[in-house]
Protein backbone atom coordinates (compact mmCIF):
# COMPACT_ATOMS: atom_id res chain seq x y z
CA UNK A 1 0.00 0.00 0.00
CA UNK A 2 1.43 3.20 -1.07
CA UNK A 3 0.41 6.62 -0.43
CA UNK A 4 1.32 9.88 -2.34
CA UNK A 5 0.10 13.99 -1.60
CA UNK A 6 0.77 16.93 -3.79
CA UNK A 7 -0.76 20.50 -3.77
CA UNK A 8 -1.37 22.18 -7.17
CA UNK A 9 -1.61 25.63 -7.90
CA UNK A 10 -4.17 27.09 -10.47
CA UNK A 11 -4.33 30.48 -11.68
CA UNK A 12 -7.80 32.04 -11.79
CA UNK A 13 -8.90 35.20 -13.83
CA UNK A 14 -12.40 35.87 -12.87
CA UNK A 15 -15.90 33.98 -11.97
CA UNK A 16 -15.50 30.96 -14.28
CA UNK A 17 -14.46 26.84 -14.13
CA UNK A 18 -11.28 25.99 -14.84
CA UNK A 19 -10.70 22.35 -15.97
CA UNK A 20 -8.09 20.90 -13.68
CA UNK A 21 -8.75 17.28 -14.81
CA UNK A 22 -5.74 17.10 -17.02
CA UNK A 23 -3.42 17.93 -14.19
CA UNK A 24 -5.06 16.11 -11.18
CA UNK A 25 -4.74 12.61 -13.64
CA UNK A 26 -1.44 13.26 -14.53
CA UNK A 27 -0.34 13.53 -10.92
CA UNK A 28 -1.87 10.78 -10.16
CA UNK A 29 -0.83 8.45 -12.67
CA UNK A 30 2.59 8.97 -12.23
CA UNK A 31 2.24 7.50 -8.47
CA UNK A 32 2.88 4.46 -9.15
CA UNK A 33 -0.53 3.26 -7.94
CA UNK A 34 -2.62 0.97 -10.14
CA UNK A 35 -5.98 0.51 -8.17
CA UNK A 36 -6.76 2.85 -5.07
CA UNK A 37 -8.38 6.65 -3.94
CA UNK A 38 -8.12 10.21 -5.67
CA UNK A 39 -8.86 13.00 -3.17
CA UNK A 40 -9.02 16.48 -3.96
CA UNK A 41 -9.68 19.38 -1.37
CA UNK A 42 -10.04 22.59 -2.11
CA UNK A 43 -8.18 24.65 0.51
CA UNK A 44 -10.49 28.11 -0.16
CA UNK A 45 -13.31 29.03 1.06
CA UNK A 46 -14.25 31.70 -2.36
CA UNK A 47 -13.78 29.12 -4.57
CA UNK A 48 -14.70 25.15 -4.77
CA UNK A 49 -15.09 21.86 -6.90
CA UNK A 50 -17.47 21.06 -9.34
CA UNK A 51 -17.86 17.77 -11.42
CA UNK A 52 -19.16 18.92 -14.98
CA UNK A 53 -19.75 18.28 -18.67
CA UNK A 54 -16.60 18.92 -20.82
CA UNK A 55 -18.21 18.84 -24.15
CA UNK A 56 -20.05 21.77 -24.40
CA UNK A 57 -19.15 25.55 -23.32
CA UNK A 58 -22.28 26.42 -23.13
CA UNK A 59 -23.34 24.34 -20.47
CA UNK A 60 -20.66 26.05 -17.94
CA UNK A 61 -22.19 29.62 -19.44
CA UNK A 62 -25.43 28.10 -17.68
CA UNK A 63 -24.50 27.07 -14.51
CA UNK A 64 -22.22 30.45 -14.08
CA UNK A 65 -25.93 31.98 -15.06
CA UNK A 66 -27.75 29.98 -12.66
CA UNK A 67 -25.45 30.32 -9.89
CA UNK A 68 -25.69 34.44 -10.05
CA UNK A 69 -29.28 34.04 -10.48
CA UNK A 70 -29.43 32.23 -7.22
CA UNK A 71 -27.09 33.78 -5.00
CA UNK A 72 -26.86 37.29 -6.71
CA UNK A 73 -24.74 40.46 -5.70
CA UNK A 74 -26.21 43.01 -3.65
CA UNK A 75 -26.30 44.92 -0.45
CA UNK A 76 -28.74 42.18 1.28
CA UNK A 77 -25.22 40.86 3.20
CA UNK A 78 -23.55 41.92 6.82
CA UNK A 79 -20.13 41.02 5.11
CA UNK A 80 -19.66 43.31 2.81
CA UNK A 81 -15.81 44.46 4.01
CA UNK A 82 -14.19 42.50 1.58
CA UNK A 83 -16.31 43.34 -1.93
CA UNK A 84 -19.73 42.67 -2.99
CA UNK A 85 -18.80 38.96 -4.44
CA UNK A 86 -17.02 38.10 -1.20
CA UNK A 87 -20.29 36.61 0.54
CA UNK A 88 -21.63 35.35 -2.86
CA UNK A 89 -18.54 33.12 -3.12
CA UNK A 90 -19.16 31.62 0.63
CA UNK A 91 -22.24 31.17 -0.62
CA UNK A 92 -21.22 28.89 -4.08
CA UNK A 93 -18.77 27.62 -2.38
CA UNK A 94 -21.17 26.27 0.23
CA UNK A 95 -23.60 24.89 -2.17
CA UNK A 96 -21.33 22.89 -4.19
CA UNK A 97 -18.04 20.81 -2.98
CA UNK A 98 -14.78 21.35 -0.69
CA UNK A 99 -13.71 17.58 -1.60
CA UNK A 100 -13.95 15.11 -4.24
CA UNK A 101 -13.15 11.26 -3.66
CA UNK A 102 -12.71 9.38 -6.99
CA UNK A 103 -11.56 5.57 -7.31
CA UNK A 104 -8.28 4.76 -9.42
CA UNK A 105 -8.10 2.04 -11.83
CA UNK A 106 -5.03 1.24 -14.12
CA UNK A 107 -3.92 4.70 -12.32
CA UNK A 108 -6.50 6.87 -13.92
CA UNK A 109 -9.50 8.47 -11.93
CA UNK A 110 -12.72 6.38 -13.09
CA UNK A 111 -13.90 9.60 -14.59
CA UNK A 112 -17.48 8.88 -16.62
CA UNK A 113 -17.17 9.35 -20.47
CA UNK A 114 -18.13 13.44 -20.08
CA UNK A 115 -16.81 14.12 -16.72
CA UNK A 116 -14.35 16.93 -16.07
CA UNK A 117 -13.60 18.07 -12.75
CA UNK A 118 -13.11 22.14 -12.88
CA UNK A 119 -12.15 24.45 -10.06
CA UNK A 120 -15.15 26.62 -9.44
CA UNK A 121 -13.90 29.62 -8.69
CA UNK A 122 -16.35 32.29 -7.23
CA UNK A 123 -13.99 35.63 -7.40
CA UNK A 124 -13.74 38.31 -9.62
CA UNK A 125 -9.89 39.01 -9.68
CA UNK A 126 -7.36 37.35 -10.00
CA UNK A 127 -6.15 34.70 -7.36
CA UNK A 128 -3.77 31.39 -6.71
CA UNK A 129 -5.60 28.67 -5.94
CA UNK A 130 -3.95 25.56 -3.94
CA UNK A 131 -5.58 22.23 -4.59
CA UNK A 132 -4.49 19.36 -2.48
CA UNK A 133 -4.55 15.82 -4.28
CA UNK A 134 -3.61 12.63 -2.05
CA UNK A 135 -3.92 9.27 -3.52
CA UNK A 136 -3.50 6.36 -1.98
CA UNK A 137 -3.57 2.14 -3.28
CA UNK A 138 -1.29 -0.46 -4.63
CA UNK B 1 -4.55 -3.65 4.33
CA UNK B 2 -6.66 -4.24 1.78
CA UNK B 3 -8.87 -2.65 -0.85
CA UNK B 4 -11.76 -3.61 -3.36
CA UNK B 5 -13.50 -1.94 -6.52
CA UNK B 6 -16.41 -2.44 -7.78
CA UNK B 7 -18.87 -0.89 -10.63
CA UNK B 8 -22.87 -0.90 -9.75
CA UNK B 9 -25.57 -0.57 -12.46
CA UNK B 10 -28.52 0.98 -11.73
CA UNK B 11 -31.23 1.23 -14.32
CA UNK B 12 -33.46 4.35 -14.03
CA UNK B 13 -37.09 5.10 -15.18
CA UNK B 14 -37.17 9.29 -14.38
CA UNK B 15 -36.61 11.72 -12.43
CA UNK B 16 -36.51 9.82 -8.87
CA UNK B 17 -34.56 9.09 -6.20
CA UNK B 18 -33.26 5.46 -6.01
CA UNK B 19 -32.35 3.68 -3.10
CA UNK B 20 -28.93 2.26 -3.53
CA UNK B 21 -27.95 1.66 0.32
CA UNK B 22 -29.22 -2.15 0.10
CA UNK B 23 -26.27 -3.43 -2.84
CA UNK B 24 -23.79 -1.28 -1.52
CA UNK B 25 -23.97 -2.29 1.99
CA UNK B 26 -23.92 -5.98 0.78
CA UNK B 27 -20.85 -5.32 -1.54
CA UNK B 28 -18.93 -3.79 1.17
CA UNK B 29 -19.87 -6.24 3.30
CA UNK B 30 -18.51 -9.19 0.91
CA UNK B 31 -14.79 -7.79 0.71
CA UNK B 32 -13.23 -8.59 4.37
CA UNK B 33 -12.46 -5.70 5.89
CA UNK B 34 -14.06 -5.00 9.39
CA UNK B 35 -12.65 -1.35 9.59
CA UNK B 36 -12.28 0.98 6.64
CA UNK B 37 -13.41 3.43 4.38
CA UNK B 38 -16.50 3.05 1.66
CA UNK B 39 -16.06 5.77 -1.57
CA UNK B 40 -18.80 6.26 -3.51
CA UNK B 41 -18.10 7.73 -6.78
CA UNK B 42 -21.12 8.64 -9.57
CA UNK B 43 -19.86 8.54 -13.35
CA UNK B 44 -22.27 10.95 -14.51
CA UNK B 45 -23.12 14.62 -15.00
CA UNK B 46 -26.94 14.28 -14.82
CA UNK B 47 -27.28 12.19 -12.54
CA UNK B 48 -25.97 12.25 -8.40
CA UNK B 49 -25.61 11.08 -5.08
CA UNK B 50 -27.48 12.02 -2.00
CA UNK B 51 -27.97 10.80 1.67
CA UNK B 52 -31.50 11.45 2.97
CA UNK B 53 -34.44 9.72 5.13
CA UNK B 54 -35.56 6.71 4.51
CA UNK B 55 -38.68 6.89 6.40
CA UNK B 56 -41.32 8.33 4.76
CA UNK B 57 -41.60 8.78 0.64
CA UNK B 58 -43.08 12.45 1.42
CA UNK B 59 -39.53 13.49 1.98
CA UNK B 60 -38.11 11.91 -1.28
CA UNK B 61 -41.39 13.66 -3.26
CA UNK B 62 -40.99 17.54 -1.74
CA UNK B 63 -37.29 16.82 -2.45
CA UNK B 64 -37.69 16.12 -6.38
CA UNK B 65 -40.25 19.24 -5.97
CA UNK B 66 -37.75 21.55 -4.39
CA UNK B 67 -34.88 20.76 -6.60
CA UNK B 68 -37.98 21.52 -10.16
CA UNK B 69 -38.75 24.54 -8.08
CA UNK B 70 -35.16 25.94 -8.07
CA UNK B 71 -34.43 24.92 -10.86
CA UNK B 72 -36.85 24.74 -14.06
CA UNK B 73 -36.96 23.50 -17.28
CA UNK B 74 -37.59 26.57 -19.60
CA UNK B 75 -36.29 28.55 -22.21
CA UNK B 76 -33.94 30.57 -20.52
CA UNK B 77 -30.75 27.53 -21.16
CA UNK B 78 -28.18 28.09 -23.75
CA UNK B 79 -27.25 24.15 -23.94
CA UNK B 80 -30.77 23.14 -25.28
CA UNK B 81 -29.84 20.50 -27.63
CA UNK B 82 -30.26 17.28 -25.44
CA UNK B 83 -33.49 18.35 -24.43
CA UNK B 84 -35.33 20.74 -21.90
CA UNK B 85 -34.19 18.37 -18.69
CA UNK B 86 -30.92 18.29 -19.54
CA UNK B 87 -29.09 21.71 -18.41
CA UNK B 88 -31.50 21.66 -15.45
CA UNK B 89 -29.97 17.87 -14.56
CA UNK B 90 -26.55 19.09 -14.88
CA UNK B 91 -27.35 21.90 -12.30
CA UNK B 92 -29.28 19.84 -10.09
CA UNK B 93 -26.00 17.30 -10.09
CA UNK B 94 -23.77 20.48 -9.04
CA UNK B 95 -26.26 21.18 -5.95
CA UNK B 96 -26.08 17.74 -4.66
CA UNK B 97 -22.99 15.34 -4.28
CA UNK B 98 -20.06 13.65 -7.00
CA UNK B 99 -19.11 11.08 -4.46
CA UNK B 100 -19.88 10.35 -0.79
CA UNK B 101 -17.10 8.66 1.81
CA UNK B 102 -18.47 6.61 4.49
CA UNK B 103 -16.26 4.89 7.47
CA UNK B 104 -17.09 1.05 7.87
CA UNK B 105 -17.14 -0.49 11.06
CA UNK B 106 -17.86 -4.71 11.71
CA UNK B 107 -17.87 -4.63 7.43
CA UNK B 108 -20.55 -2.01 7.53
CA UNK B 109 -21.02 1.45 6.44
CA UNK B 110 -21.50 3.75 9.82
CA UNK B 111 -25.40 5.62 8.48
CA UNK B 112 -26.99 6.96 10.88
CA UNK B 113 -30.41 5.03 11.69
CA UNK B 114 -32.68 7.08 9.28
CA UNK B 115 -29.90 7.31 6.58
CA UNK B 116 -30.41 5.91 2.91
CA UNK B 117 -28.05 6.29 -0.05
CA UNK B 118 -29.53 7.13 -3.01
CA UNK B 119 -28.96 7.88 -6.80
CA UNK B 120 -30.53 10.80 -7.64
CA UNK B 121 -31.59 10.82 -11.36
CA UNK B 122 -32.10 14.21 -12.95
CA UNK B 123 -33.13 12.93 -16.36
CA UNK B 124 -36.66 11.71 -17.84
CA UNK B 125 -35.63 9.26 -19.88
CA UNK B 126 -34.75 5.70 -19.05
CA UNK B 127 -31.07 5.54 -18.11
CA UNK B 128 -28.30 2.69 -17.11
CA UNK B 129 -26.28 4.23 -14.57
CA UNK B 130 -22.38 3.38 -12.72
CA UNK B 131 -21.57 3.87 -9.73
CA UNK B 132 -18.58 3.26 -8.54
CA UNK B 133 -17.64 1.71 -5.10
CA UNK B 134 -14.09 1.34 -3.56
CA UNK B 135 -13.35 0.03 -0.31
CA UNK B 136 -10.21 0.10 2.02
CA UNK B 137 -9.31 -1.40 5.20
CA UNK B 138 -8.77 -4.11 7.35
CA UNK C 1 -0.31 2.16 7.00
CA UNK C 2 -2.55 2.45 10.03
CA UNK C 3 -6.20 3.74 10.26
CA UNK C 4 -8.30 4.69 13.53
CA UNK C 5 -12.50 5.56 13.79
CA UNK C 6 -13.90 7.79 15.85
CA UNK C 7 -17.49 9.33 16.67
CA UNK C 8 -17.71 12.19 18.02
CA UNK C 9 -20.35 14.09 19.40
CA UNK C 10 -21.92 17.69 19.51
CA UNK C 11 -24.38 19.12 21.25
CA UNK C 12 -26.33 21.74 19.09
CA UNK C 13 -29.08 24.30 20.52
CA UNK C 14 -30.83 25.54 17.38
CA UNK C 15 -30.50 26.15 13.38
CA UNK C 16 -26.63 27.49 13.67
CA UNK C 17 -22.90 26.76 12.20
CA UNK C 18 -21.10 24.86 14.60
CA UNK C 19 -17.57 24.97 14.61
CA UNK C 20 -15.72 21.01 14.89
CA UNK C 21 -12.22 22.08 13.50
CA UNK C 22 -10.18 21.68 16.70
CA UNK C 23 -11.41 18.46 18.19
CA UNK C 24 -11.72 17.07 14.79
CA UNK C 25 -7.64 18.43 14.12
CA UNK C 26 -6.97 17.13 17.53
CA UNK C 27 -8.06 13.74 17.37
CA UNK C 28 -6.42 13.08 13.55
CA UNK C 29 -3.20 14.37 15.42
CA UNK C 30 -3.32 11.72 18.09
CA UNK C 31 -3.55 8.64 16.17
CA UNK C 32 0.34 8.71 15.19
CA UNK C 33 -0.40 9.16 11.38
CA UNK C 34 1.94 12.21 9.63
CA UNK C 35 0.38 11.62 6.46
CA UNK C 36 -2.83 10.10 5.38
CA UNK C 37 -6.73 11.06 4.25
CA UNK C 38 -9.28 11.80 7.15
CA UNK C 39 -12.75 11.54 6.56
CA UNK C 40 -15.82 13.22 8.53
CA UNK C 41 -18.84 11.68 8.41
CA UNK C 42 -22.55 13.09 9.94
CA UNK C 43 -24.61 10.48 10.42
CA UNK C 44 -28.16 12.48 10.05
CA UNK C 45 -30.24 13.68 7.49
CA UNK C 46 -31.28 17.08 9.08
CA UNK C 47 -27.45 18.36 9.96
CA UNK C 48 -24.63 18.09 7.48
CA UNK C 49 -20.96 19.16 7.15
CA UNK C 50 -20.32 22.92 5.61
CA UNK C 51 -16.84 24.52 4.93
CA UNK C 52 -16.73 27.97 6.00
CA UNK C 53 -14.62 31.07 6.34
CA UNK C 54 -14.01 31.43 10.34
CA UNK C 55 -12.80 35.00 10.29
CA UNK C 56 -16.28 37.06 10.16
CA UNK C 57 -19.19 35.83 12.17
CA UNK C 58 -21.34 38.00 9.54
CA UNK C 59 -20.18 35.12 7.31
CA UNK C 60 -22.69 32.70 9.28
CA UNK C 61 -25.54 35.07 10.06
CA UNK C 62 -25.74 35.76 5.96
CA UNK C 63 -25.35 31.88 5.53
CA UNK C 64 -28.05 31.17 7.68
CA UNK C 65 -30.15 34.17 6.20
CA UNK C 66 -29.39 32.85 2.81
CA UNK C 67 -30.53 29.16 3.63
CA UNK C 68 -33.87 30.28 5.13
CA UNK C 69 -34.49 32.17 1.85
CA UNK C 70 -34.25 29.89 -0.42
CA UNK C 71 -35.68 26.81 1.98
CA UNK C 72 -38.30 28.61 3.89
CA UNK C 73 -40.58 27.04 6.05
CA UNK C 74 -44.17 26.64 5.14
CA UNK C 75 -46.98 25.03 4.00
CA UNK C 76 -45.60 23.61 0.76
CA UNK C 77 -44.19 20.46 1.86
CA UNK C 78 -45.93 16.95 2.49
CA UNK C 79 -43.71 15.83 4.82
CA UNK C 80 -44.90 17.96 8.34
CA UNK C 81 -45.49 15.44 10.75
CA UNK C 82 -41.86 16.33 12.27
CA UNK C 83 -42.32 20.08 12.72
CA UNK C 84 -42.42 22.92 10.34
CA UNK C 85 -38.61 22.80 10.44
CA UNK C 86 -38.05 19.11 9.42
CA UNK C 87 -38.31 19.59 5.82
CA UNK C 88 -36.14 22.12 4.91
CA UNK C 89 -33.66 20.74 7.47
CA UNK C 90 -33.38 17.78 4.75
CA UNK C 91 -33.05 19.88 2.08
CA UNK C 92 -31.00 22.08 3.63
CA UNK C 93 -28.71 19.10 3.85
CA UNK C 94 -29.12 17.82 0.49
CA UNK C 95 -27.69 21.07 -0.83
CA UNK C 96 -24.42 20.57 1.55
CA UNK C 97 -22.52 18.09 2.02
CA UNK C 98 -22.51 14.50 4.05
CA UNK C 99 -18.80 13.81 3.93
CA UNK C 100 -15.84 15.47 3.78
CA UNK C 101 -12.57 14.40 3.07
CA UNK C 102 -9.53 15.99 3.75
CA UNK C 103 -5.38 14.95 3.11
CA UNK C 104 -3.11 15.25 6.52
CA UNK C 105 -0.19 16.10 6.62
CA UNK C 106 2.28 16.21 9.16
CA UNK C 107 -0.43 15.04 11.58
CA UNK C 108 -2.95 17.69 10.82
CA UNK C 109 -5.89 18.56 7.89
CA UNK C 110 -4.36 20.20 5.19
CA UNK C 111 -7.06 23.37 5.82
CA UNK C 112 -6.53 26.82 4.15
CA UNK C 113 -5.99 29.95 5.84
CA UNK C 114 -9.51 30.80 6.03
CA UNK C 115 -11.36 27.13 6.76
CA UNK C 116 -13.09 25.68 9.10
CA UNK C 117 -15.33 22.60 9.28
CA UNK C 118 -18.61 22.95 10.84
CA UNK C 119 -21.63 21.10 11.75
CA UNK C 120 -24.44 22.75 10.22
CA UNK C 121 -27.80 22.07 12.40
CA UNK C 122 -30.81 22.61 10.13
CA UNK C 123 -33.37 21.82 13.71
CA UNK C 124 -34.82 24.06 15.67
CA UNK C 125 -35.02 21.98 19.00
CA UNK C 126 -31.54 20.83 20.88
CA UNK C 127 -29.67 17.45 19.21
CA UNK C 128 -27.26 15.51 20.15
CA UNK C 129 -25.13 15.10 16.54
CA UNK C 130 -22.55 11.78 15.65
CA UNK C 131 -19.71 12.47 13.34
CA UNK C 132 -17.62 10.03 12.77
CA UNK C 133 -14.22 10.44 11.90
CA UNK C 134 -11.75 7.61 9.91
CA UNK C 135 -8.02 8.20 9.04
CA UNK C 136 -6.14 6.17 7.05
CA UNK C 137 -2.33 6.95 6.49
CA UNK C 138 1.33 6.45 7.98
Amino acid sequence: MKQALHTLRVRTTGQDLYDITQPIGGWAGQQGIDTGLLTIWCRHTSASLIVQENADPDVRADLLDFFRRVVPEGSQYRHAVEGPDDMPAHIKAALTQSSLSIPLQHGAPLLGAWQAVYLFEHRTEPQMRSICLHVIGF
